[in-house]
């Protein structure tokens, strides 16, 4: 019997040289883990592809938001990385990563205020504004802080969400920072939001498209004299299409790491999986309940599993068997034709459908190598969103 | 401009006297606020209906996973809590909650160890079993440990996700579970999982359709000899449903405390609207991005909600106004015909979908009376699903 709780079981793996190696099967369930050979192989095939394609990689957090990820990227050859909240800013910057971008406006007294006492301390964070409001806020606060804050321009290419719209609205918005002593004009943002199109030609002309009006956009400052040292934009969908404009200085990749069947369906360059990446997070699920002989219940249900897509998560390993969510803690499992078999107390590993959401349901990531835990992950930026 | 972090501000409002009081605006948006004058009604007015129909009251804690709240529940008449996972009971006991049930099988060595463990310092703790499988590892664990864990059958009226099936199967369990020297039969639950069938009829006919099953085999047990002090059922859908069957002893409510979008969409017994229970829940929202005339752009997207079911945020005090998802941080507000002036900055109240995927999404309530800032209850059991 294993004697150890989830909290025991934390700061055993967390000693320098635990008594013993803890291995998959010991782990509470239902928990999210990530299988690091896979992991470390899709930063490296990313990094590597982003480099020869003359691009720079600011990966981003809000996908993970793990300070010890952040620190593996910016390791392995990112400049930093992009944060969606000043709450998730506030857990990189305080775990020492480098070279944070908050890739959405900060708006209103309590984030603007958290922004300039960060800033203060880390003079290397950027953030984006979009509207001659906003930038009168972040102005007047710095002036106020007494300090200087980086601002990048958020550009709208088509996605109507956050964003000064491309040409000339962005160029008055960058003429009107250059104005206040106390911003400094970093550059343009642009997120097309294109990444989960289906089918790569389709998602390619909606990119190039889109992202097109951010590099002509980029043209038209550098022409007003503005000089423009980065446009930060791209996704994991369109890593190998962003990458053929050359006014694209970086690309802000984040479920890169992890993956998801959402994004697995969204199709490849050479086929109708988008398979560059492979899967590396997993919900671990036990069998819970075998009342019908078609049928079995996991206990990982709604709570586990991001739902915003129509996606069900994807049993490892197991052919002829399909989920369903049946509730906030359970799934059905119905055993078609299921190519093992599989009762009470058997333990599955459920592909995550959305990374991002379904990282933000759990308080850390047990890593394995193999089936051994090497290490256990908090997510630091949960729950602030 | 406000001073204090979220950090910060927790430790200002959790002091016993604060130097000063704390208001809605100040906050960090998205938060999740508790309107406690309508928290407190909505449990007064259950449990006042429940006494008056001779029933006792369980609530659900996988609602809200706060002790605090919990312990308000029983402080008001609650028997106890319900709870779905072993690490929600680890939650509830040690915070000191009575009565603690736990409402879902558990099945596995890490499980049945923690509970092993939880049993032997909380003897009250109550346990279901669905299965003779997962009945023998609960018995082996309690007689290798030397003690006795209280035991209730799950029965599956029709939901088909846990339980024995109601009639024989059940009372052939329960023959079982009297032959087990460390296992103590304490009764049957039984969840219809009707709670969000539309239409007060509907759900009635249904609800005592499925729970007459329960009933039956409780009365079948009895018949055999077998002692039945508890029926536990129930949920806020059918609370005054079930309160017709007197076989049915105790409610395992759980949403009443909350209410949310999904839940007023069932209709009650009087309107097309279930208004039994007020909107206690909201998540509080700034105007990030306002490049667009007749749109704005909101900070609480899909890690702020639910999005398990058809439902958006509903925006408080404003008509004329919809929400719509706009990624994992954002929402897009349509100003259609707004019935008053919405401008960058401007903070929202926002109905949560469904309150208890919604309440996982975050870490604390901050509990309002009126506009000020009362209390901070932390979301003890969050991730823990």
């Amino acid at each position: 019997m294993l004697t150890y709780s989830t909290e025991e079981l934390l700061e055993f793996v967390e000693e320098t040289v635990p008594t013993r190696d803890i291995y998959k099967d010991e782990l509470p369930t239902p928990s999210l883990i990530l299988d690091l050979d896979v992991f470390e192989s899709n930063v490296r095939t990313m990094e590597g592809f982003l480099r020869a394609a003359g691009q720079g990689i600011r990966p981003h957090a809000k996908t993970h938001k793990c300070p010890q990820i952040a620190k593996y990227q910016v390791k392995t050859g990112a400049s930093g990385v992009c944060v969606a909240r000043i709450a998730e800013a506030e857990a990189m910057c305080r775990a020492g990563v480098p070279g944070v971008l908050i890739s959405s406006p900060v708006i209103g007294k309590n984030a603007v205020s958290r922004l300039m006492r960060l800033a203060a301390n880390y003079p290397e964070l950027m953030v984006v504004v979009d509207h001659p409001v906003g930038l009168a806020m972040l102005s007047d606060a710095a002036e106020a802080a007494g300090i200087v804050v980086n601002v990048v321009i958020d550009l709208d290419v088509g996605l109507k969400r956050t964003g000064a719209l491309p040409g000339k609205p962005a160029l008055e918005l960058a003429e009107l920072i250059m104005k206040k002593p106390h911003l400094k004009f970093c550059g343009l943002q642009a997120f097309a939001g294109c990444t989960h199109v289906p089918g790569f030609e389709n998602r390619r002309s909606t990119s190039l498209e889109m992202m097109g009006r951010a590099v002509d956009t980029r043209r038209l400052l550098e022409k007003s004299g503005i000089e423009v040292p980065m446009l930060s934009g791209g996704s994991t969908g369109t890593y190998n299409i962003d990458s053929e404009l050359s006014g694209v200085t970086e690309q802000q990749v984040g479920s890169y790491v992890f993956m998801d069947v959402d994004y697995r369906a969204i199709g490849g360059k050479r086929g109708p999986v988008f398979n560059d990446f492979g899967p590396a997070l997993w919900v671990i699920s036990t069998v819970v309940s075998h009342t019908y002989k078609y049928q079995v219940t996991l206990d990982a249900g709604l709570k586990s599993f991001a739902t915003d897509r129509p996606y069900v998560p994807e049993v490892r390993g197991i052919a002829g068997v399909r989920y369903a969510f049946g509730g906030d803690e359970h799934g059905r499992l119905y055993l078609e034709y299921p190519s093992q078999e599989i009762k009470l107390g058997d333990r599955l590993d459920l592909m995550v459908t959305h990374c991002d959401p379904n990282v933000n349901l759990f308080d850390r990531i047990f890593c394995l190598r193999g089936n051994r835990v090497e290490t256990v992950w908090t997510i630091e930026a949960r729950g602030r969103s």
